[in-house]
């Protein structure tokens, strides 16, 4: 697995979307993965909640990188499809994106995620669930 | 449908997230709105493809405003979920989201999304196919 | 409960689709229902695994139950929208779909399912994941 | 196309399922399929309208053979997920389920499809939405 976090930790660092939305590698383990985002006004929607492509967008990483954890060392991974259930307005100080593994198999692996929203007590609740489907990509030039 | 487009407007503008990523409202017609957003290298993930995230985000804008044009006048719209297929890697200089209704009923209104890639020679291309459901929010105190 | 369990009782002995697939309730508790399928030759699809619309349908009315568990007496369930994945060919004796309630509000409730597959071991692997949404009915002649 | 219709239809002809319900390939074309169904008072929910699971398996049908139907001759296709969103309720005579393809790629094939419901009159309305994944299986033994 040591291997694998610090590809993970390069990749993720890759991701400038994540560093525009300030957005940071939380946990990384075999098949799961955390990705923590703080609290901030730009990236809020009509009514000041998180928008909902935001909290989508960590779920995403979160999700992709729990697969490419369980990935063959030479795979880059890609999102198939992904579908979000917004389960309450994504209020709160700190939002943390779970990405966890479902079932990995040689192309596809399927996964699941949750988005918490922590409130000034840290207290947390779900704001969103994700399920959906990466791809391992091998040999085609795409670094991961 | 102007005191629509007009409500619509202010609300896209209220979305601190579109402007953040640079995105604007290109069309505002009865149950069809388009968002463009230009190609920015900070919004990208690890390969240099526009983050799926971004994709998803502007979808999910385009598609909600489209519901909200079909809504009475006196509702608010909230994403309940939404699911989208990556067609293609989003490479391009610009993007454009079409956000269409499908269906609209008292409660929920289910909405078929796509986002288009347009290369250096504006030729365009599907990179995102979503679908969703949005519901109206009425009598709550959330401003649209 | 008992109410609510005697009421989906007698909703799901209404579904003729759940008899003619030879599907029995096989738990309904507070915010979970399981439904039970034996293997029949007639419900395959091409390569002799369960066709996916048969453990989609054991899913959706296992998940449809268990959002109605949580409903006020008076409501009706009706599926919104379920998005499914399939986890492994649906090779097995018999089958277990179990619906489990994610978030309850007063109109959406998400649910979370899963169809596990039984050998002739009585030994259980996941072949499908289920996310979607149900509505509370209410007050439109519609029984449950 | 010819030798892809015929694999098509035999391939239907195997899906012991589709011959429960009483469906028929009733169109294939490239990338174009449809399934036709017949009302029967044995495919209902608990409301006296088609269940969710029937809808859903023929739109899953009529996907998969349009998926087929671009894939090489010697692929056999998986379902890989599919979401639907239930337009309203499935009352009718009769129900055709079209699947299309949107994007066609050498493993994973994106679809689209819509369920019909024909009224007495033979008027149609729109009761479902499918958007959904379909893998290419190549040399693995199992038939198409």
């Amino acid at each position: 697995m040591s291997d694998h976090a610090g590809r993970i930790r390069k990749s993720f660092a890759r991701q400038a979307f994540m560093a525009l939305l300030g957005a940071r590698l939380a946990r990384v383990e075999t098949g799961e993965v955390d990705v923590e985002l703080p609290f901030r006004s730009d990236l809020v929607q009509q009514h000041g909640f998180l928008h909902a492509g935001v909290t989508a967008a960590i779920a995403d990483s979160a999700c992709g990188y729990a697969a490419l954890s369980v990935m063959p060392e030479d795979a880059a991974v890609l999102s198939v499809e992904f579908k979000v259930n917004l389960l309450a307005p994504a209020a709160g100080r700190r939002f943390v994106a779970q990405g966890r593994v479902v079932r990995s198999g040689r192309t596809i692996t399927v996964v699941r995620g949750e988005v918490l929203a922590f409130d000034e007590n840290d207290d947390a609740r779900p704001v969103l669930a994700m399920q959906g489907t990466m791809m391992a990509i091998r040999g085609r030039g795409i670094a991961d």
